[in-house]
Parts: C-alpha cells; structure tokens; sequence
C-alpha cells in the first residue's frame, strides 16, 4: 500500500517542490501518493511550511512525522497539536552552503575593510594592508549545523573562531564556550560576531545594551540568523556611540523591513533582504525524501526538533 | 668565518627588518654580519630591494645569491650585471595568506551581489538569493604559488576554478588549461576572472579588446597581480559597453592611481591600493634565513627566478 504524503505550504512552493519531490521520493524506491489534498485520517507524512493552511493537526490520525520544508520552526514548536515528530530542513547542499558563502564573505568584507574602496569618493589612496586573518578573531554565537559549517569555513582560512553554545560542545579548531559566563568570555574577545541561534525565548535579546557592552569597542556584526536576537535601540544606540562599528543585518524582527525602521538610514549599517540561507528545493527534495526512507524502514529521523527546547 | 650578509633596500624597510633578519638567521643556526654597508667584494649574500641603491652588481665578485624581498620581480630581471641566482620572495604565511583574504573576499563580494546592499539608496528589498557559488565558474590566469594558493581557497568554497597557466599543469580539482588556445577557453567560460600572472612582455594586454570579447556578457574581472596585464582603455570600453560588469583594481601601470586616471570616476571600477597581499617582515625574514641555510649546506635556493622568462 502506497504511503501518503500531504504537501501542505502556499501554492508557490508546490510549483517549485512538485517535480524535485517526485523525482527525489522516487529515486529512494518509495511507494507513495503526493497530493497537496489528502484526507487528514489518511495522512503518514507532511511536508509542511509553518504558513500553509494546516495548524491543526488533531484530524491527522496516523500521521508519522511532519518534515518542515523551512530551516526556521519557531512558528510551530508552540503547536499542541503536533505530537508526532518534527524534523527541521537541513539542506547542507543549499541552505548550508548558502549561509557558508554568505557569512565568509561578509566576515571577509568586514575583516578586509571593503565599504572604504567601494565607496571612495574622495579617491583616496591609502595604502594600508589589512592585518591578516589570523590576527581577526570571530566569535559565532550558535553551534548547530549552521555554525558548525561557516566556523570550519572561517578556520580554514585561517581566522580564530569561538563558538559559543547553550550546552557544552567540543569542536576541534576552535575555542568552544558556553553557558552565561562564555558567552562574556566569547564578546569580550570578539572583533567579528556572527549570529546564528535559533530563535527561541531564551535567545531573544542576546544582544542588549549590557551584552553589547561586553564587545572590543567598534565590533562588527553579522546576523544571517534571526531578527529578534538583538534588541534593535540597543544596537542603534551602540552604533553611534561607536561601542559597535558596524553591522550587517539579514533577519528583522519584521520583513521586509519597514521602510520607517532606522536601519534603513543608519550609515552603520548594512540590510541584506533575507538571502543568506535558502532552501533549494532539488537539494531539499532529497533530504526530505531520504528522511521519509528512514521513517519506514524503522531508523531515526535526522534533524528532528526538540520542542521543549523550541529547536 | 661569518658570511657577510648586505641589506640594500630603503632605509624604513631595514627599520622593518633588521630584528626579524637577525632572529631568522640565528634561529637556523648561522654564522653571519648583517649590514646595510659592506664592502662589495666582501659579500655573500644581498637581501634586496629593487629600488634599493644597489645596481650595479659587478663590483660585487664573490657574491653567492640576491634574496629579493618582494615578489615581483620585473624591476631586476632584465639587469644584465645580476649573474648570480636570484630568488623571489614567496612568503607563505604573509603574502600568500594575504593575497588568498582579499581575492576570496573579492571573488565573493561579487558572488554575492554585495555592493547593492553596501550602497542601497532607495532602501530596495529584493530578496532574491544569488546562486551556489557550484554555479559560478572562476578563472584565475597565472598558476603560481599565489594563483594556487587562491584556487585552493575557492575551490574549498564550493567555486568551480579553471586554472590556466602559459606552461601546461595538472592542478588537482581544477579544470587545467595553457596556452593560447586554453586561454580563449578559460575566458569564455568565466563569470569571474582573477588575474595572477607575471609581468613580462608575454603577459602585457593579456586582456585586451579581442579577449575581452571572449569573455561571456556581464562578467568581473578581478586584478591582484600586476597593471600591465590589462590595456586599461580597452578595458573601460568593454565597462562602458556591458561587456565586463565590473573590475576590482589593486594594481595599477602607475601607482598611486593618478586622480585623473578614468578607473577612479568609473562607476564600474572599485580601486584598491596595492594591499592584497604584502610581504610581513618577520615571516619574510624566516624564509630568507632558511634560504641563505640552504645555499651554505649546498641545497638548492627556493624560489628561483627563471631570468629568461623573466619570472
């Protein structure tokens, strides 16, 4: 009997994941049914954006496991009705590879002092060679699979990196933090910050006015990760006392950024418009579909969320 | 009895070196007089500058080798009184390393669309992710230490590299091409180009109307290696028409940039001033000394200048 998978996310993305998906649940041998209308009581998978139509998932009876097509799942950790597991998207070929690009170049935008040739209007000529990376230590705050790959990416060229956790980690090549009084160690020696934790109550506000406070004076930041991370009067304010030098922002507590919101004006910064990261549905496609493969013969889920936790 | 080491370059660059060269030497185990004035035929060894006073070397008649401190070494080559060997500096951990920083800082500043974000006036949100860098071929003209080192960085980065080199490599992870031929290959597949080669009278107007043309519509160049591998009017000819996106310039036929050259008003040319990669005085001083120690155990020097090909 084929199993059932319910496609539930705007009609946008069924155009984008429609032939990817068939491709994908195909080529790992699957016999199943994809439909973007099913009958919840016959329902073993969805494939899920946390803005589709389907919040309640009480009428979906033998559903094993929803697959969320979106990095990001604090829109559904809260929902009481999922019971069944949730494993967030991990395209280590899209998303992944996306943020790495993303984040190493602006690190290395920042660390090279780029904006001052780019714009030039004085041509000035000033012959300063920048310090080498290895002399520019970054600190990233936030250790999943995310910051795991842009710290080996940064080490590799040769920058010191802290990585600070919630919990106790041991990666190799860096300097590994934790807990509160880490995270004071890991901003205290930071010239580049990098945020990349989730978006939970605990981290909301990670940057404040005491935080920020904690940073070498003129600090860049950099935050690929989500808006309410830092509290965004606190950061105004730091930027023009020049506590921090500059910050280069791709999340926002509202997106698009509203066309009143400081940000836009302040030449502190830098708005990017949410494309650090990207699900590419043909890599999403296959991650989805190996994690269904796993579910029905018996092995774990990968990337499954811990709701308590919100991550 | 010692060996008389003279360093001849000008005097802000002894102001640099003098404490580096003396812990290098002593730190591999060298019997040695370091001065800026010795008597020529007392010399074994030149730590030079081409702009140093130091022309003439006929006078200098029991002189082993001239360890040049810079990497370029057009300023030389051509001195028909320099018989003896003469290395190039290559300096792995200063001039490499700073070198690999700014063209894979580069190389992603334009990937990633950066400048419009960087100088965004009118507050756009256009949240259209830029491609994996998978799908944006680089090629890097000139296969040396440095063009090496920066297809190893690009490479790891995800960037399919095309190396091309006027001798034929095999350069593992890269598609290799040389020659004339291998050129207009290399071109015509290029969204990105690097240009790392040598100055010689081969190399000068390597791009030039007809290979700019090879180029495919829209592409960047990116030039860290020497002014005249560029005709600098055909090149704002191909800007002006679309041909090349952009070129980010760090080496210029006259330096500083004059303030009337075209290249400064250019709306499609960024100008950087000769910082992508200089030579550190204390790793510099490290690999001299371990030449010099080469040369007195009877090993061959590294970094020997081919003075025929002018490299």
């Amino acid at each position: 009997m084929p199993i059932n998978i319910l496609f539930a996310a705007r009609p946008e993305r069924w155009a984008q994941y429609e032939t990817p998906l068939t491709t994908a649940l195909s080529d790992v041998g699957l016999d199943y049914v994809l439909k973007t209308d099913l009958l919840p009581e016959d329902v073993d998978y969805i494939v899920y954006a946390p803005n589709s139509e389907v919040q309640d998932f009480t009428p979906y009876t033998r559903l094993k496991a929803v697959m969320n097509i979106w990095a990001g799942v604090e829109a559904i950790t809260g929902n009481p009705t999922l019971t069944v597991p949730l494993t967030r998207m991990v395209d280590a070929e899209g998303l992944t590879q996306g943020m790495v690009e993303w984040v190493t170049g602006h690190v290395l935008r920042h660390h090279l002092g780029m904006d001052a040739h780019i714009v030039n209007p004085d041509h000035l000529w000033q012959s300063v060679a920048p310090p080498l990376s290895r002399e520019r230590p970054v600190t990233i705050l936030g250790m999943g699979v995310l910051g795991q790959a842009c710290a080996a990416a940064l080490t590799s060229l040769g920058f010191p990196v802290t990585g600070w956790s919630r919990s106790p980690k041991s990666l190799p090549g860096l300097a590994n933090e934790h807990g509160k009084d880490g995270l004071r160690r890991a901003l205290a020696t930071a010239q580049i910050v990098v945020l990349l934790l989730p978006d939970t109550p605990e981290t909301e506000n990670t940057l404040n006015a005491d935080s920020l406070a904690l940073l070498p004076r003129g600090a860049v930041l950099i935050n690929p990760g989500r808006g309410p991370l830092i509290d965004d009067d606190a950061l105004i304010a730091a930027l023009d006392t020049g506590q921090v030098g500059h910050a280069t922002l791709d999340v926002f507590r509202v997106e698009p950024l509203p066309q009143d919101h400081p940000f836009w004006a302040h030449p502190g910064v830098t708005v990017t418009p949410h494309i650090a990261s990207e699900t590419r549905p043909d890599s999403a496609a296959r991650v989805i579909a190996q994690n269904i493969r796993r579910g029905e013969d018996g092995h774990g889920f990968l990337h499954l969320v811990d709701r308590a936790a919100g991550y």
